[in-house]
């Protein structure tokens, strides 16, 4: 009876949130109301529909320019941009990289295409992203700091890099971490698909580490149908990973020679001149996705057993998709709140599995996860498109 | 004086075949005259721009029914296809994959990026690709037939697959290339990148070998800006593809959960709108380039020293790049050409460096590459854009 109650009282509370719909409400629709069409009719138009094109430099610019860093490059996906990341802090044959065992699969696979193996970290509730004290233990525990690097006594390999992810959006307490990596000699790259427009400590994040990696995917707050990007304050790292994404050319009027191997990683203009149009909208999605998040939170206050998940104090979060978090109690009600959401026709979503279940990592190191699996139980993901912040308007997109 | 005068007469005969251009000409210049704005606004129109929607659908059926395979999935471009491709066939950790000297360098990346090494092969200058016979004597010479794969005695390594490439369009001898492949248990894995639209003894390249891959580039017959596709004759090895290349997560209403490491290289949907869009066109991209070929062909008939490259006997070619090839005595002019070239706004180029020349293949296994080496020499691209063939018009589109 009690069951019954909550989920039928979060629900409730969705449905007052969200505008009338007579389509499934998905997670994260994208919206192209500004010069979407303009931008990429002009591609069409002139016939720079490929790696080369004004839209491509112009994305880079305005990508820079808005998370304040020194230099970006647009790639074909936060996958890609996630794997030549790795592969400039040095990854190869057997070294570990340190992902949270709470994350998207992508993370750990750009580790295993560079040849190296993911090693899991837990998670703090605060942020949904890597505790930084548990894993300073975990290291005091584990790792010696040698000469060429952070060894680990236990599995005989060295710990190369630390990829932060920002949850949903919601920033890592990243200044610990910092320190942690500085101290012990590892590189950072911040997994920073998620949180284009969340701010840590009031700068944008992606701005720490060796390099960080943004994702243009169809659910993102931004998208290029398929892209992604790497940030990074390093220009002449910049530089490098624009040439070696770009096949590792070198720049002549006729020979075609290349000098190392290089990677087809480039975004196609097409896709980037959707990207410029919605870059200009961002500033408008963000103060949306604001709204939507402040009525999840009146509307969930004073719903018992499941809280609104608040973006953490040092934070200003882009709320890129909303959650609750099931109290320990009420977990067994997840499935079944899943299920009555998709009779509602309210698209809801556990978080992903975590790392170490899935049937090709089970074998990597691991610390202690009990936050993470704890998280796994309890999270619930909902409609988060920034148009749903808007009572007025009927949904007459389809979902995607 | 004999000198200058080879330059001005084949610079004057393409100039006579070329419509008038106040722009610079190049090489391959996508054309947008049909659907493609129409397809491209209903993906921005109804929100369906990434990985899912009608029109990657429809464009893997259009593909799979115009190559006359069975199944073909759309993937973000021709390298990612080629890679995941040299997977299924098992290539890993110092795997020797024969590929031809004179190709484009995503053939030999790709292998490494599989952890392979490539093995380089030598042309015949009937088809500017892998010269079977000389292919077969060098086997012979190198290889042991053992009960788990093609040894090769000379290295320790094996030898897992052999990539023919259909250089600029025309298409290998395929049949002998296949016996040779049976015989020694090596996998085949065409590289048909500029291959759409050609045939071999009648049927379309990319029928053979375990699976084949084909490019969308902006410079190629049909353009998704960025693109490429994997074709198969095997159904369930197509569908472990689009599986593979999808993140391999499996279906669920709402789980997320991957059995394996996937990649992410999906097409997008608004990439695809553009592809079925240039497929309608296909048929007239070919007429419109096998006119323009022919006028080339005659142009070039009467100049001593140089000579219009056409389709191998057993062949229909789409004749996607043109190109001439100069005669031995006359290989010292080529750079003058190129040169000459540009200053009349043409843009032509010689064919890329030879794989074993490059910094990072240097020390890779090859065989003698004496007919390569001379075709590197002697090709000269020339423009091919399918507009070129009629003299009527003006060009007004951009280089790309």
């Amino acid at each position: 009876m009690r069951e019954k109650l909550l989920i039928e009282r979060i629900i409730g509370a969705i449905r007052d949130v969200l505008p009338e719909s007579d389509r499934p409400v998905g997670l994260h629709e994208p919206y192209f109301g500004g010069n979407e069409w303009n931008y990429v009719r002009e591609c069409i138009d002139t016939g720079w529909v490929s790696y080369l094109g004004k839209f491509v430099d112009q994305f880079e610019n305005v990508l820079a320019e808005f998370t304040g860093v020194k230099k970006a490059v647009a790639l074909v996906n936060g996958t890609a941009a996630l794997h030549i990341g790795l592969k400039m802090a040095g990854v190869g044959y057997k070294d570990e990289v340190m992902v949270p065992a709470l994350t998207f699969v992508a993370t750990a696979n750009a580790v295993t295409y560079c040849g190296g193996t993911p090693h899991f970290i837990d998670s703090e509730e605060k942020t949904l992203g890597i505790n930084p004290a548990k894993l300073a233990s975990y290291l005091g525990e584990i790792a010696e700091i040698r000469d060429d690097g952070c060894f680990n006594k236990k599995t005989g390999h060295y710990i190369r890099v630390v990829v932060p992810m920002h949850t949903f959006g919601h920033p890592v307490d990243i200044d610990p971490l910092a320190d942690l990596c500085r101290a012990y000699g590892i590189e950072m790259i911040e997994d920073a698909a998620e949180s284009l427009g969340s701010y840590y400590k009031g700068r944008h994040t992606g701005n720490w580490g060796k390099c960080s990696v943004l994702s243009f995917n169809g659910n993102k707050i931004v998208t290029t149908g398929g892209g992604g990007a790497v940030l990074t304050n390093d220009e002449t790292l910049g530089e490098k990973i624009k040439y070696l994404t770009a096949t590792a050319k070198i720049p002549h009027r006729w020979e075609y020679r290349h000098d190392s191997v290089g990677y087809n990683y480039r975004l196609p203009n097409i896709n980037a001149a959707l990207g410029c149009a919605q870059m200009e909208e961002l500033h408008s999605f963000l103060e949306k996705k604001r709204i939507l998040a402040s009525k999840y939170e009146a509307a969930m206050s004073d719903i018992e057993g499941v809280s609104f998940f608040k973006e953490p104090d040092f934070a200003r979060s882009n709320y890129w998709l909303n959650l609750l978090l099931l109290d320990n109690a009420c977990v067994d009600q997840r499935d079944k709140l899943l299920e009555a959401a998709h009779t509602h026709n309210i698209i809801m979503r556990p978080v992903w599995t975590l790392m170490h279940k899935l049937p090709m990592y089970k074998d990597c190191p691991k610390m202690d996860l009990s936050t993470a699996e704890s998280l796994e139980r309890r999270i619930i993901n909902i409609p988060s498109s920034p148009k749903l912040a808007l009572q007025d308007i009927r949904i007459d997109k389809e979902v995607s």
